[in-house]
């Protein structure tokens, strides 16, 4: 008697992989011949990175980059070794353990981390380790100083293998400024002084900044999932994510009736409102309330007052009653209206849009052709 | 040699249950008579649904809400009937035999919702519900036309077993609004149509606003969990959580060094920063960039610049250095400076701070005398 996820979710998230595995190959094509890697961290900007990385392994990725050592670990389980999998935040004395047993890659961050690393590789007997540098970030990595203090130490043969010299961009959506420049001639400096490391300067953005900030490996990860890595310019990304959700009820209203908490909406003439089962707590963001919208059958809906923690309001009005119907559908997220576009109407990044998608969508994921896998 | 989680983890959320029970406390002897519910949806604001409500449970709390039948699937693993376990949005055709299996009593929100209960009652055998009127949210639950249309036809003798008559305050949290009256005075009116009913129109804020909005039960939710029932006023709640970050990094900075994406934040002066890992990908809101703040040692530390995905950098010039070093915390939230306060410098409250709260945070669950459990 127990019904299907599908039949009883509030609301149905799609997760294009084939989508995903595309845009990773127009990454890697454009950035030819430097190698692409894939930025799987936040568990794949939210899409679930236990899903997205193998398929990415399958269409020939084999550098993935996760934030902490517990992102490492899971990622592990899935891609087993020797694809290689780095830690952005380095590791430090209660960890070290883990990069060993789990044969992950940490990115070092500062001296105390390079510290940290040279003991366990003496300890453990080699291992792996990328390098960060600085260039403008003021973030993670080695200051300018700190470089320039080890540099020589670190050139000389070592018992760390040193997988990658790298860096990142601060201002690499906006083509013009002055900081790309900036940084990209910092870390051409440091890389003649260590000549046998290879070099990464580029995720997303920086990879459509010029064939000059490719180096020996590009790092994309916010394109991967469909995110504008030129804003302002068509998007060349394929949109990954759908997200629909269910209408609960359909209320006629009056004139003059108030909308939701704080009554901040007040209709200006009769309507019909459609309630539908997402609020902030699924991560469609409160910032988001009197400015988003919804699409019914391809027509736009206005989200009336404030977001619920569990539920929002559109106003379905102008909608065919057949369509705008309990048990009916509105879109949140389409190829019209994607991550980008939603991030606009709450004020932020379509990257924040992506890693607060919610744990309450029933997920879908679909493979070649749009087959369910 | 794999090491303990809490070691390794780039955060630590810790979550006081005794806190929460010692809240439910207060809450119910304050709406004596009427009986305290509790409401656990959006996995009980984000805090762990299956952790809190067994407290709840065992401090007294006899009926429960969630928002979604599969909220209330996964709580009914956790809470054994006789426990009620009420789901706000409501049955459709395609999960009415999850709401029997699992005995959960349906919202009735709509004539379409009560006719697909009621077909349900009929084919199974008996099912409790309750029924919600709309007051003046606009939301979910009977309009005034649909309820008058309906009411005595409900008032007889009927095969669904009526646990309640409730709507749901639109603006409880400003005691002053005219709304608060007017929805009061519409729900008295209904509740004499439907004597039989027992009657709840008040969630945390409501249970504030006197004695005669508290009627046969009242239903709070967000003070539960440390959020000022009444704001402007001194906070009667327990704080419920405390969130702190680690410091990946410490690094000195030159005057008119730029922090951060976008270079938004430009140093005034030479200064110390620290890098920690927690950011939007973890639910602390983007929107608090350049605006939050963090606390060492009980003093400030002003956040700089852009919240990243995975991290923050918060300027460190002022603190003793044996305290802002890597591997050291940075408080987020603690008493001091709790849920409510962070929700001012999201420009967002306190419920969307705890629904954000982060899957990567490493979680402690404290009970009696702040032991783990």
């Amino acid at each position: 008697m127990t019904g299907n996820p599908a039949d009883r979710a509030g609301a149905i998230l799609e997760i294009d992989l084939a989508g995903i595995a595309e845009n990773w190959r127009l990454l890697a094509r454009r950035a030819k011949p430097a190698e692409c890697a894939a930025v799987v961290k936040a568990d794949a900007y939210g899409l679930g990175a236990a899903r997205v990385a193998p398929v990415l392994a399958a269409a020939g990725c084999r550098r993935f980059f996760v934030a902490t050592i517990e992102e490492g670990i899971a990622l592990r389980r899935v891609l087993p070794y020797p694809a290689e999998i780095a830690v952005l935040h380095g590791p430090w004395p209660g960890c070290v353990g883990d990069f060993i047993e789990f044969r992950l890659v940490p990115v070092l961050n500062d001296p105390g981390q390079i510290a940290v690393w040279r003991c366990a590789v003496t300890q453990y007997g080699g291992g792996s380790a990328m390098l960060h540098l600085d260039t403008g970030m003021a973030r993670l990595g080695l200051t300018m100083p700190e470089f320039n203090r080890l540099a020589d130490e670190l050139s000389r043969p070592d018992s760390i293998r040193w997988r990658a010299l790298m860096s990142h961009l601060a201002c690499s959506d906006e083509p013009e400024h002055p900081l790309n420049g900036i940084q990209h001639q910092r870390f051409a400096v440091a890389r003649q002084r260590l000549p046998g490391f290879p070099a990464s300067l580029a995720a997303s953005c920086g990879i459509f900044l010029g064939s000059n900030f490719h180096l020996d490996f590009v790092r994309p990860g916010a394109a991967l999932y469909g995110l504008n890595p030129q804003p302002g310019c068509p998007n060349p990304m394929k949109q990954i994510v759908k997200l629909r959700g269910r209408i609960l009820q359909i209320r006629e209203v009056d004139q003059g009736q108030s909308v939701g908490y704080g009554a901040v909406h007040v209709m200006g003439s009769p309507g019909r409102l459609a309630t539908v089962g997402v609020g902030y707590a699924d991560g469609w963001l409160r910032s988001a309330s009197q400015r988003a919208s919804g699409r019914i059958g391809g027509k736009q809906v206005p989200l009336l007052g404030r977001v619920s923690m569990d539920l929002v309001v559109f106003d379905v009005s102008g909608i065919d009653p057949s369509l705008a119907r309990p048990g009916g559908f509105v879109e949140f997220l389409d190829d019209e209206h994607g991550v980008d576009a939603a991030a606009i109407d709450a004020g932020t990044i379509g990257y924040e849009i992506l890693t607060a998608l919610g744990r309450r969508y029933h997920r879908i994921y679909r493979g070649a052709n749009g087959s369910l896998c």
